[in-house]
């Protein structure tokens, strides 16, 4: 039911939360910070899943599986790594339950503590190197293109259902290369294979960018990202990829013979995407009444409600109803029929507008008489009546939906580029933020404690420098200290 | 390489443990009991993943997922769950690390031990019917169809590849219905689908049966099991599917109003089978060489080695190779075509031997001037020529391979039949065990404390009261007591 739900104007935040309960896509969990996808959820992550898999095996790489527990030494061998992530691990200590002897419930047995403690993986980059040593011996075992489906932990104080939970579902991808260059061009590659994704696929504009020093990834030497804009004005990181330099093969002493039979070490890389995307994919497109999904990643694509008050009228409207799904079918098109008598066509209707169904169509008694169906776009919420004798209905359903998906991404891309200012002055950047918000375009002069001192003053970070930055001459927005180019920043989820 | 892997009927766990790790299936990992998975390894699971998420699905099951951490108190709601899995608990007490105050790595922070334990989960019926409460109201929400595909821990102490880990990943099947009758239907119905798994895409005949009172899960009223039988006479138990009865309802206080608006407790079952499955596969079928794969199970069903001395041999031959390519492309037949100069083609032969390809083609300069190309088939090592000018290769290939399904599940049938000995006496159950080994079909007289003598003097447990026992009267192998009908034993994975 829509009916209740807040409007975003009002409490974006608590639109989100309710949207994302009633539409039966996630739900907290009894076990803090972690939260249980519902199988509606879990449909639209699935339809995700496959296709970046099919991607990531275009670009020629294979799935593999490592272990969910790191010893908690391997962490540390990489300073900066253990430095990002010691703050939020779960560590498990003792293997073993037993009785407790005061007869209530079990208790964990003190005789069974580890000898080294494990730590819950929260990325796989010192499991996956320390296996990689022993995979790599030469130039020839080069490139290894390794892909994992895996869930991860960071354990967070404040949690919100797909945007930050304590455990999430994710993918890394984890390259070892013979050259730099090489390494490069796969953590670009890889960037650019998450934008597609996102464009293509989750009708979201994003920005390509490169991470300032102090937002790129623990243990990187660059971290490549896309960045997209929410319907509240804070910027969302959708993907991260990471070039690792020599530094993961220094920690676990991954060195390969050359073609010069020189030993050197390994280039590494490793790229990113989890359920996080599922929110991105919620806040970006969905309105007051409910979800708006892309057609490519709607686990329906359409639903027919038939219009009734008899069991002749259904049966008349069924009939030609399997006659549609058999067309659908035929070209690839998700349909469903709900012909349930339990609930009233009103009903129906807001409740697929609830669940993001692109496209509804409605058969009445009167509709068969005149040979006719409405059909109703949920992107838009514009109805039209699509009469059979002059159109091919399964046609106009397909190009409908390519025209739903092309819309949905359209509004976006202006929407982000709307939300885009770009201000001279720190009164400009101050004012955008607070009465605007979206990405601010602006001058920095390269350091940390400009960045520090800004995040401080406004909230807002540095979500990127755009790959396709302008060099132009400027002052730092801040200190009026000289900069090369405008960056990117927002306050972001 | 083949080479050096030793015979089964030598040291046949040495055997397997050497196959798995030369395949390039698996290998131990740094953390005691987990495994890595290794890409070609994991390509064989994700055809299994791929075929058990169609027919789960075409059964009407959708998949969701469910916390990885189970409160130490939930796994104590049913009792003899918790006893079932308190022994082998990996437990997380804490969730921050911090620098060791002696200035090297990370300790765990003493201040960070969580308020209640977490479990990792071992199984999730605990948390599931937990989350199930706030899901079923009314009839109207049963059944309630769900499966997980997940990654579950189980602390073992004697770990082997694939057939026991610390970790290991599987499917899990969570299901409430409205009366006891279309639960056991269903459990029943989730076993078949597992006996049909196994049968039509492992090749491996299965034994459908139920557990003794003393095998069955902790918290079931019935494990419905299927059965399968190695090559050294030792049984694994490949999938199982439980009644739960209403215990997981009453644990958690799952009720549900009636048609007659009267409140009960929901029906349950689970069902699962796991990474253990790729342990049957290698163990059913493979032989000295190495692995043999069923062709629908084959991450490459075909590959087209070359024989050639110089550049221009190879260039002809390639173009005969994609010619065959094509035509197998396009009947859905995955083939890879290895053009590498850095092997020999006997090199080739073995690896592909060794890695189980069903298929494998050679073309030399005399097979184009012929215009024929040698087939070898993996299953039997058979090897024919294929007349071109006689023969459409592709419709050649395709029947082949159905050939070697075929003839993998038989041979798999025969050496089941033929392991599968009924006995009437002591002596001859004995022998038996000892000197053939596989299954032992003998009377039983119901009690665990004869199942419990039998399995200390002989390391025999029942797999399973077979669903097409003969009732017929008897007396059990060792008590002599009445029995009703015969039950399978066999030492087992």
């Amino acid at each position: 039911m829509s009916k209740g739900l807040p409007k975003r104007s009002e409490d974006y935040s608590l639109w989100y939360n309710e949207l994302v309960k009633r539409a039966d896509l996630a739900e907290n969990s009894a076990v803090r910070g972690c939260m249980v996808i519902k199988p509606y959820g879990f449909s639209i992550w699935e339809k995700m899943q496959a296709e970046l898999d099919r991607m990531f095996k275009k670009t020629g790489h294979s799935n593999a599986y490592f272990p969910l527990f790191i010893p908690k030494s391997y962490l540390s061998k990489e300073a900066s790594h253990v430095e990002g992530f010691a703050k939020e691990c779960a560590v498990v200590t003792h293997y073993r339950l037993k009785a407790d002897p005061s007869g209530k419930g079990v208790i964990v047995d003190p005789e069974a503590a580890l000898e080294e403690e494990l730590i819950v993986r929260p990325t796989s980059e010192t499991v996956i190197w320390s296996t990689y040593k022993n995979w790599i011996q030469s130039y020839r075992d080069l490139p290894l293109l390794i892909n994992q489906w895996a869930n991860v932990v960071r354990w967070e104080m404040r949690t919100r259902l797909f945007l930050r939970t304590s455990e999430f579902l994710w993918q890394e991808g984890h390259t070892a290369h013979e050259t730099k260059k090489e390494a490069i061009e796969e953590t670009v590659r890889m960037m650019n294979v998450y934008a597609e994704f996102a464009e293509n696929f989750m009708a979201l504009p994003v920005i390509r960018g490169v991470k300032s020093e102090s937002e790129k990834f623990a243990g990187a030497v660059d971290t490549y990202c896309i960045e997209a804009m929410m319907q509240d004005g804070k910027a969302l990181q959708a993907g991260t990829s990471h070039f690792l330099g020599q530094n993961f093969a220094r920690a676990f002493d991954v060195k390969f013979a050359g073609r010069n039979g020189e030993l050197d070490h390994v280039w590494g890389t490793s790229w990113g995407v989890s359920t996080r995307l599922m929110g991105a994919l919620i806040m970006a497109h969905s309105d007051d009444n409910g979800l708006v999904l892309p057609p490519k990643l709607a686990p329906i694509q359409v639903v027919i409600v038939p219009i009734f008050k008899s069991e002749e009228e259904l049966a008349a409207i069924r009939e030609k109803a399997h006659e549609i799904m058999d067309a659908l079918d035929a070209l690839g098109i998700t349909v469903k029929f709900d012909d349930r008598d339990t609930f009233k066509p009103g009903w129906k209707f807001a409740e697929y507008e609830l669940k993001g169904v692109p496209l509804r169509l409605g058969i009445g008694p009167r509709d068969l008489q005149n040979k006719t169906v409405e059909m109703a776009r949920r992107d838009n919420l514009t109805k039209s009546v699509v009469n059979l004798e002059e159109e091919d209905l399964a046609a106009k359903i397909k190009e409908t939906l390519d025209d739903i998906q092309k819309s949905i991404y359209e509004k976006a891309r202006i929407f982000t580029q709307e939300k885009t200012t770009a201000v001279d002055t720190w009164e400009e950047f101050v004012e955008v933020l607070e009465n605007k918000g979206g990405f601010v375009s602006a001058h920095w002069d390269g350091t940390e404690a400009t960045e520090n001192q800004i995040k401080e003053k406004t909230k807002a970070t540095i979500r990127c420098i755009p790959l396709d930055q302008v060099k132009e001459d400027g002052e730092c927005v801040l200190s009026g200290k000289p900069s090369k180019g405008r960056v990117l920043f927002a306050r972001a989820y």
